[in-house]
């Protein structure tokens, strides 16, 4: 059965290795909506948009894939009446590679008379109060009416920080639900990918006991989840030290809600392929532009009357072509436009460090690239005079 | 002075005639930023961008000018700050006309302890309870610094249903500013031109009295003001067709805050030539789109199922790209792309609607344009099977 799935899932979807530099891995994920060039960032598509952005622009920014979240979407519209419509990706006219989460997560952080019992968590509706049931089954049944790419798992992810006994359940829950998403899954067309999730919170043992089953399973790819969960960065990354080294060379590797640019770099540098996070949409709303030289808040009144843009030399219209003062006044006077910039600015160069790691990685240069990224960080943005 | 003005005001500022059918005039205006079809509609960018819109798309859809808001612009973030960024045009990022409004209108509106006497308006501003003083002179200065292509003379809007005596009062004090923003305007640079206001309410013979003195001040250009506040379709135009015939044909004619695409075409059809209007952009922001099959509210539940998108022979990405399932299923979660796409809908059909009556006029078939688009209108939204 396992050696079937695999089969099934790699005949159109495939991972392939082309260079490591270090632990870090420049790699493709072949899929049948297009090619997955990693490290890759997955611009949030929470309810089947990324806010704020054209399809067109998201991928003119350098997404090759955008990640879209289940417990939005089976609340509203519903995956019955989107797969009616002929799936996510004609629905949001995005016919590029998406993954979907499984709803767990957001489960957790956003409904409320949420109950878990080993067969799946019911929940009440933050929207309409409606009492709904997510179980594995379900949770793959509604990525696969969605027509998600890449699926995950249903698992339980623990905020941190939490009690041995609460990460010890996440981790028995998550394969237990591994297992059943596995079996779940064995009803997806072809070229559909799915991944399992290793949780084990900040628990180094704990994480090691989580991937060894999940890795016998055997999954098209896996993702480290229960991390950016409250952490410090430096537990978040010793746990992807530790986790990153016994997954499979050969299946690509998605490390779940990170995060900031910084986190990255760090977490490429130690082996992870993928990433998700909303810090630069939500962040983008709300007057913070991620740059080359560091973040910069544009609702600082030190930005009111300077003429510069964010970034002459970008190739993003929206970091080249307005000013910081006018940047400054849309934040200020909360104009959607502002969003608009600022999302594009931050998705842009989110992409651009992306592109920038795979680049260095192919020509083994991967650690002068962490240096002189670092460099201009620390440089930080030069006031107006 | 007059002729001096007007000499000044026009050798780069023109209008130029180039067919009538029946009262319908097709013209041209050219300004050093470019020119103005007309009959035109602008687009409204009240805080210096119009919501929801990239600068280059309200370009695409067919706008030759966008209006802004003075009295926005002046508590935040300044004329003079804007004066030293490089003027509005640079601001904004719309290197085409714009005209101005005075500030009065939204005074009226919007502020808070407001004193209207000869001297002009004090009021404070509805943002952080500043005082300000908005003279005729201090309306002209203001729309300089901004930069505008078009300025506008400072006028009191009175809402309808008023008093005659209030009317009156309205039409005496527009033409004292007239006066004073006509010599206040004495220093523009080459190339603005300035408009005057005919006030008069829903009172024919108040219009009347407004329009001759203003057209003996000599503007150039002349505006139909306080209409569209609160009277029926049928005495606003009623007041058109009084006013625009003792209109100098030789300058253009505008119709401020108009209206409903109805709207539109009956006041080309009496000899009006330009248009703003929130209409289009704030109704798309709340889930109505203009079409050329009249009015679709997308928040009906209706579209949820609908895979049809809003019109397939669009040359606007938004209006043939997405569904109206899609769109109803943005609008209904709030997300800013539906306010985006609602807004390219419907500046779209503004601009398509004004290029139709353009063309008609051109080729004399205004007459059979109006009844075509009626009929469409009429023939309604037709809803999925």
């Amino acid at each position: 059965m396992t050696h079937e799935l695999r089969k099934r899932g790699t005949s159109q979807f495939a991972f392939r290795l082309i260079a490591n530099d270090g632990a870090a891995r420049l790699g493709e994920i072949e899929t049948p909506r297009g090619r997955v060039r990693t490290p890759a960032f997955m611009p949030v598509g929470t309810q089947a948009t990324v806010k704020g952005m054209y399809p067109g622009e998201v991928r003119a920014t350098g997404a090759d894939i955008v990640l879209a979240n289940t417990y939005h979407l089976m609340l509203r519209p519903g995956p019955e009446r989107i797969a009616d419509l002929g799936g996510l990706h004609a629905f949001m006219n995005w016919p590029h590679p998406i993954l979907t989460d499984s709803g767990g997560f957001q489960v957790m952080s956003l409904a409320s008379l949420r109950k878990i019992t080993d067969a799946g968590v019911t929940f009440r509706s933050h929207l309409d109060g409606t009492m709904y049931e997510l179980t594995p089954e379900r949770a793959i049944e509604i990525q696969l009416l969605l027509g998600a790419d890449i699926v995950m798992q249903l698992d339980e992810c623990v905020k941190l920080p939490a009690t041995r006994a609460e990460i010890e359940r996440g981790v028995r829950l998550s394969l237990v639900w591994a297992e059943r998403c596995r079996r779940a899954f064995e009803r997806a067309p072809l070229g559909r990918a799915l991944f399992g999730i290793v949780q084990g919170g900040d628990d180094a043992t704990l994480r090691l006991e989580s991937v060894r089953p999940l890795v016998d399973m055997g999954f098209d790819g896996y993702a480290i989840g229960g991390l950016a969960v409250g952490e410090p960065q430096a537990v978040m990354l010793r746990m992807v030290e530790e986790v990153a080294p016994v997954l499979p060379a050969d299946r690509p590797r998605y490390l779940m809600g990170v995060g900031t640019p910084e986190d990255l770099v760090e977490a490429v540098a130690r082996g992870m392929d993928m990433f998700d996070c909303v810090m630069p949409t939500r962040n983008g709303r709300h007057g913070l532009a991620f740059t080359r030289f560091g973040p910069i808040n544009l609702k600082n009144a030190r930005h009111a009357d300077d003429p510069r843009p964010l970034d002459a030399e970008s190739a993003c219209p929206a970091a080249r072509d307005y000013s910081r003062a006018y940047l400054h006044h849309l934040v200020k006077a909360n104009e959607m436009l502002g969003a608009m910039l600022l999302t594009a600015v931050n998705l842009t160069y989110y992409q651009d460090l992306m592109a920038g790691m795979r680049a260095a990685i192919g020509e083994r240069r991967f650690g002068d690239f962490q240096l002189a990224t670092r460099e201009l960080w620390a440089r930080g943005d030069i006031p107006a005079l």
